[in-house]
């Protein structure tokens, strides 16, 4: 039985993503190979890249807005290094709202001043910061658009001179943004936009080359640009069902119909959460993010009825992070609302029961 | 119908690896979840990581040894880079032995002196230098144990009281060798031991901890350590299917087994490109590498019905490298002898039609 997956990341994708993707991994495109076991440098794989790396910047509305995608590795953890080596000169501004925030701080400080503009640290990180002001000497304002462990999203982003760059791992392609109010944005691929292992980078060509240290060429963007994001072997497989799932959001109705669902099935569980007295919320409600629901349980003496419940149920993945406690469910794209309503239903029944 | 599968990697994978990987997209060991959307902290993933880890030190002979393994993401490119940000302090010296070395050398210089010890580009890399000295101040030794694009292969390596680092992205896997000469080993996985998107890294602990600069944490192999390869995300699918491909090589007897298979094959080939005055191999005969065969055609004439009647046969991936020409044949652990049989065929029947 297939089961609800709730996973953080990496999580849940289109079942239909996974039959393809399972399928290629026997024969490619009707090549008799592998997708795994092509050169990168054949015409499969490399119409693979260009068709992905096109698709993610029409999903963003930025073609043809002097920004380049590009599929990296390392994940979100080498973006925090990259971006300081690639933009940071002197000073640079960071809002910390959360751990992703403090680790991508904890980078850069090796390549220069950093000014926490604010921080949410107070509340273990369970608000967005709002009244703050970005230095006027600072190369880049760096921010976290969701916080993943804490279940907080920014609904709205500073206007600012500077150049903007976003962490978008958590939340790239399930909202409706003005994207070309940032300048880089970097995502991990592994919750909305494919499996472990790539990273998407979105880049304004215009705002790199004003640094004076040497850069190493896995570290430089301007080498991944110039190289059409295949400076070395890229990871093939990663990128493939990457591309596979862009074409599914793609086809059904772009971000703003995945924002439409997301904010669906937030409003259904955050309802419950709201309304039933066994639960209660863990991050500010103006900050709430509709992909990661942070909740606890209110009587401690029924949490392990309701986990034996909604494992019973065939629920995957609703235990918080450890730096939270209690439960988060994360509402990725591919989450159906129907997987919602299991655990709302768990929810209520856990109630009417106690 | 499945082709013989010549690619220089990514590459042919053993066939059982490709249908196991492919079930475990639907389904990964009977959790009704595809290894695709699992945490890479369930149970189910870190038992993958550990297996793996131990496996690929066991192969190699280095458990219980002092070594460790990780599974680290952006392919021998980043280590180019990992190498000297961990070991460099102000010299090392590097053998130069073509293009992969050539790019470790110009990443290094980023953080010291670099030595090149010896290099055969004055022969377009065609051989490897044998004769050389290491400085007594050099931080490492570091070379290339097989050079994907022009066909050779060190048989044996310098006694040294030096660090030796050594990329062996194309030959791991494939031979038997004192392992434990080695302080560092890196590869790309997507030869012998996996699809692109991981590198494995052996690393000898007591050689670590010894610069003084301040290492970023995805450039630190000590941090990789301490988290046993789970500093963040991993690259989930790569290191699955890497796992399976080491239990293929465990369960068809090692590294030795390996090795005699690709001895085979390669003297089946090598003697045929002597035999025929058609073709002419591109390396020198004692360097030959048994992974990558480079030849030409010495009647340009007779080339393209050669191209036209391998692709017949199904035969994948046979053109050379653009910084060779001619043809290259990677004959990597999971490359049957019946492929080789088949290009020896088409050699035959040219010679015999010409």
């Amino acid at each position: 039985m297939k089961k609800h997956n709730f996973s953080a990341g990496p999580c849940i994708l289109p079942q239909e993503v996974f039959q393809e993707a399972s399928e290629a991994i026997l024969d490619f495109n009707n090549s008799g190979l592998s997708i795994m076991e092509i050169s990168h440098r054949s015409a499969g794989f490399v119409s693979v890249m260009e068709e992905a790396r096109e698709l993610a910047l029409e999903l963003l509305g930025l073609n043809n807005k002097g920004y380049k995608a590009l599929f990296l590795q390392g994940g979100a953890s080498m973006q925090f290094l990259m971006t300081a080596y690639n933009l940071l000169n002197k000073k640079a501004a960071y809002l910390n709202t959360g751990t992703w925030s403090s680790k991508a701080i904890k980078e850069a400080e090796l390549f220069g001043e950093i000014i926490e503009v604010a921080s949410s640290k107070d509340q273990n990180f369970n608000y967005i910061p709002k009244t703050f002001s970005i230095p006027d000497d600072a190369d880049y304002f760096h921010c976290t658009s969701n916080n993943t462990i804490f279940g907080t999203q920014m609904k709205s982003f500073p206007n600012t001179s500077k150049s903007m760059v976003c962490d978008m791992s958590s939340d790239i392609f399930s909202r409706s943004l003005d994207f070309s109010k940032f300048d880089l944005i970097y995502a991990g691929a592994q919750k909305n936009m494919g499996p472990a292992g790539t990273t998407l980078v979105v880049v304004k060509e215009d705002i790199l080359g004003k640094v004076d240290r040497k850069i190493p060429s896995m570290m430089d963007y301007a080498v991944h640009i110039s190289k059409d994001s295949m400076f070395n072997t890229p990871a093939v497989y990663a990128v493939y069902v990457s591309l596979l799932t862009l074409r599914w959001i793609k086809k059904n109705g772009g971000i703003a119909a995945m924002e439409k669902r997301n904010d669906e099935k937030a409003e259904l569980l955050y309802a419950e959460i709201d309304r039933n007295p066994l639960f209660k919320g863990f991050a500010a409600r103006e900050d709430r993010s509709p992909m990661n629901a942070t909740f606890n349980i209110t009587n401690d003496s029924l949490k392990d009825r309701f986990d034996d419940a909604w494992k019973a149920a065939g629920v995957n993945g609703l235990n918080g992070h450890r730096s939270v406690g209690g439960y988060r469910a994360s509402m990725y794209n591919a989450l159906p609302l129907e997987s919602v309503q299991v655990v709302v239903d768990v929810m209520k029944e856990l109630e009417n029961k106690a």
